[in-house]
């Protein structure tokens, strides 16, 4: 985009410099040369031809089409070049620490042999001297073409690990998380030796003596695991530095961080401190305790100019589907013999519901399976005789519903957070988990949403990639990027772009109690906004998916591309050329 | 204080009210009528005459005597009335929520009979019926004239406690700490039975049937003291208002937090984050992964104007002299058997001290005893060499120093951070511990300061109270409050009335980095500033002792009293009438 000053106020106005990345032009700005839309407070669409907004980053004013543009009362001005206008997109269900920490390990997904994936190695271990343990993911011999003398696929070694880096510890995980390679120090830091025995459902690579050759199995994995470091508060920081960044490049300019540990919390506050924090993170803390320690008697107030609040707790009702960990009122198709099972007991969910929600919490409770689901809406039932008032009772994921339990969510004001991506990444899994008779009530987000829940959608990053417009594509489609299965599936739970797009902005906002302070475009609000190629209202899902993010701005502050002259050439990220 | 505003200026100026107290008025201030001094940059005292600050809460300009003082130019007028000036106290030795925590206990030590304790205690359960355990301290049996049938003193009863408060534990330990009284509902919490024996070194009450009767003596206390609840975030919150109260009511504007833990560093910024931080907190972690876990890989920016900061860490390396847990390099006078011990090796203080310091953490170490102090200044030897520049080593006590270590006390420029009043409360105890001739080196504040070490002083509330005029008293005459022993205890390390000033003032400052944002008063500093009756320069040590606080001014905002027209009778303070 090009910025031009106007003649006349160049001695007044206070430029953004790299220095100030992220602040507020000091002066009023005005944005033109832009089209595109904001969710109003009515929940319709508005048409969008121009903003401005004030030294503090706050709106002033939003054009409509037909309105007329100020020449002047503005000292900034941001030329749009045509580009499509929409709030700063917000992520209702993002770990924000692990997925910085998961893009600053070492990435081997890309490598083509094991002499480049150990040259990788050998360089990302000179260039983080100060790292006790190298740790990465993203191998696979098989891509590799690892064949040992008999031309039988093998497992690379600890010796060959050894060769590039011999000083500390290395551990890398296989691209399917199913086998980690480790290198000599590694073994003996946890003690594997000829005579450690691999335990169930693990297995054990060794060399012709019954030494561990260096690639542990499955369940073996976890006899190194341990050992590994936790994070250090630097690398909390760099890790909140990089997740923020890779926000911002998919337009992201707020998160619900769901399950905020105290260490998180602290790298949040850091970041606050020295102005560096330029995301808005809604976080809800990881268990009561957390809850406690890190607010308090009550949610904290808002922060850093709205851009951090602890205002609720993450609970967990049960796992996760794959792994046969989600609570089923049924027994799983593919495993008769189990339904899963509940992480607590409801009189427990209760206890912990009621505990956050006297000293006024938000209380946001992670549900995959339709029991787990019913569970918790029988829990906020009850409560919500006692806890009156506004209080917003979050359903994470609320991926496998009971039909019979859909309208339920249109009750006590609930909100169904839940992410589109997962639908098209697990849809052949939940098939085989579920069996035909129960996809009815599967990522089931029309219905619930026709039920009366308010939708608040989000990527559940590192899980998925942290992208919005991933998605909206979803959300409209049901397919994949591989446009699979033709017309969608399970077609009749598709949203509309319009109820997409406010999920991922007035819908996140609401979810936070954070609708009077951002996720429109609107007089009194933050100024979050992207600049975008693509209009999600009108373009096909797979033009969505390709959105091509030019600027973020939150508060009035460019925050991505740090230099529009010279965008960062990032490998992590997903920026399209 | 009366204060007048300038006429002509009333409708633009913004008044302090209760709601915003402690802040700043929004105008220019001239505070008049006032003689006293500061401590100049040069260590020299200045008289004072005048200050003026501006709204941020910042000194413009201080009046000398001769100096003509302005007469417009500013909003606000504080007329001082002719009382003395100075900077607000600094005391670099506090416990500030452990002070707080103890002063919201109850406190039976005023009561005269048992049927008044009984009285209290009833009256503070209901007064705090969300507190799931009644705790306190300060009865007295003796005082009460507690007899049993016979007529000999016996201690008070479970069953006397349960006819107050049955509904929930109760614990209240003796005035000098060596016994508790417990009701039946603690009693049953801590599993204490007619089978319980009592440890070595304690006694259980018991009746005829040998049943517990309440009270558990010395090592006894140990069966139940475990089960206290921790305090809540909500205690610690109270706690942290209670500490700022104490500390404001004795003229204390800024403390050193000697140990602070992840717990009390959340009720800081809480209360800062709520505008209800207004003592200047320099915050020392309670050991290296509480000072990971808080300030991350560098100590924190200072945070809400200079009220709080992180700067470094607290360690120990040794224990208390009364508990002969001091380390010394011969045996205890009264306990041959013993010279304590240290509370770890040389190594381990090393690489605690270099884990701190490469991260540019101050450090500051405990050290009671001559061989503790030794060890310390070894260590601090070593560790110069290393971590060059400006790094402040602290040894925080100081309090028993072999003569031929003192001159170390001058070299890598190390503070010493003393508390004058333990010399006056402990040296019967310290003459006991030590025998004569050990003395020489004991609380030796004028040969350690005349070693080349910086002095700063503070009171290590809530084990002394949090009274720097007490400090300046007993620094100058090593004197109690009865005056005793006649003129001073090793007279010849008394230090001059200016010396503690400057200890209690520039030396805190500086023993925390903070010399350049307050300590004095000089134009560009923080205008802390509390004006009271007595200049401690002149008066003699009783008068001192006697000051009264007047008021207490912190970044320009008047925090104590709350309201000058009506000071806040608070039986805990020790504002003389």
């Amino acid at each position: 985009m090009k910025r031009t000053l106007i003649a006349g106020l160049l001695a007044a106005v206070a430029l953004p410099t790299a220095a100030h990345a992220g602040q507020a032009p000091s002066t009023d700005t005005l944005v033109d040369n832009v089209h595109g839309e904001t969710i109003g407070a009515d929940g319709q669409v508005e048409p969008v031809i121009g903003l401005l907004f004030d030294r503090s980053g706050v709106i002033r004013q939003v054009f409509h089409p037909g309105d007329k543009l100020p020449r002047k009362g503005f000292g900034y001005h941001v030329d749009g070049q045509g580009q499509v206008i929409l709030p700063g997109l917000i992520d209702a269900h993002v770990h924000v620490m692990e997925l910085g920490l998961a893009a600053l390990t070492l990435d081997l997904s890309a490598t083509r042999s094991l002499p480049e994936a150990l040259d990788a190695i050998r360089a990302y271990a000179a260039a983080h001297p100060d790292r006790t343990w190298i740790t990465g993911r993203g191998w696979n011999q098989e891509q590799w073409g690892l064949k040992d003398s008999r031309g039988q696929s093998r497992y690379p070694t600890a010796a060959e690990l050894d060769s590039v880096v011999g000083d500390r510890p290395v551990w890398l995980e296989r691209v399917d998380g199913h086998a980690g390679w480790a290198n000599s120090a590694a073994l003996k830091a946890a003690g594997i030796t000829a005579a450690t025995k691999a335990p169930d459902g693990g297995a054990i690579d060794r060399r012709p003596d019954g030494t561990p050759a260096g690639v542990l199995v499955d369940a073996a994995m976890g006899l190194l695991t341990p050992r590994l470091p936790a994070p250090r508060a630097a690398d909390r920081d760099a890790a909140l530095a990089k997740a923020q960044s890779l926000l911002f490049q998919r337009g992201v300019t707020a998160v619900a961080d769901m399950g905020t540990s105290i260490e998180d919390w602290q790298a949040y506050r850091r970041a606050g401190d020295k102005n560096q924090l330029y995301v808005r993170i809604m976080a809800y803390a990881m268990g009561i305790d957390q809850m406690a320690l890190i607010a308090g008697g009550e949610p904290t107030p808002w922060l850093y100019a709205d851009r951090l609040r602890m205002g609720g707790v993450k609970l967990f009702m049960d796992g996760a589907l794959g792994s046969r960990g989600a609570w089923l009122k049924a027994p799983y198709a593919d495993a008769p013999g189990t339904r899963g099972l509940p992480r607590m007991t409801d009189t427990q969910l209760g206890n912990l519901m009621s505990r956050a929600a006297m000293d006024n919490f938000q209380v946001a409770v992670h549900a995959i399976g339709d029991a787990a689901n019913a569970a918790v809406l029988a829990s906020i039932d009850d409560l919500s005789a006692t806890y009156k008032g506004d209080r917003r009772w979050r359903v994470e994921h609320a991926q496998i519903v009971d039909p019979a339990d859909i309208a339920r969510f249109g009750r006590n004001g609930v909100i169904a957070s839940m992410q589109p991506v997962h639908e098209t990444s697990d849809r052949v899994m939940a098939e085989a988990r579920l069996g035909p008779q129960r996809l009815a009530g599967a990522y089931a987000w029309a219905s619930i949403a026709k039920a009366g829940a308010r939708l608040a959608f989000g990527s559940d990053a590192p899980v998925e990639a942290p992208d919005p417009f991933a998605g909206i594509a979803a959300a409209i489609s049901r397919q994949g990027p591989d446009g699979q299965p033709d017309g969608g599936w399970q077609p009749q739970e598709k949203v509309t772009p319009a109820q997409a797009l406010a999920a991922y902005t007035t819908g996140g906002a609401y979810a936070g109690f954070a609708e009077g302070r951002f996720g429109r475009l609107a007089p009194g609000l933050r100024a979050d906004f992207i600049l975008v190629d693509t209009d999600p209202l009108t373009a096909t899902p797979d033009a969505i998916r390709h959105t091509r993010v030019r600027e973020t701005w939150v508060g009035g502050g460019k925050v991505w591309p740090a230099d529009a002259e010279n965008p960062p050439a990032d490998k992590n990220g997903n920026q399209k050329g």
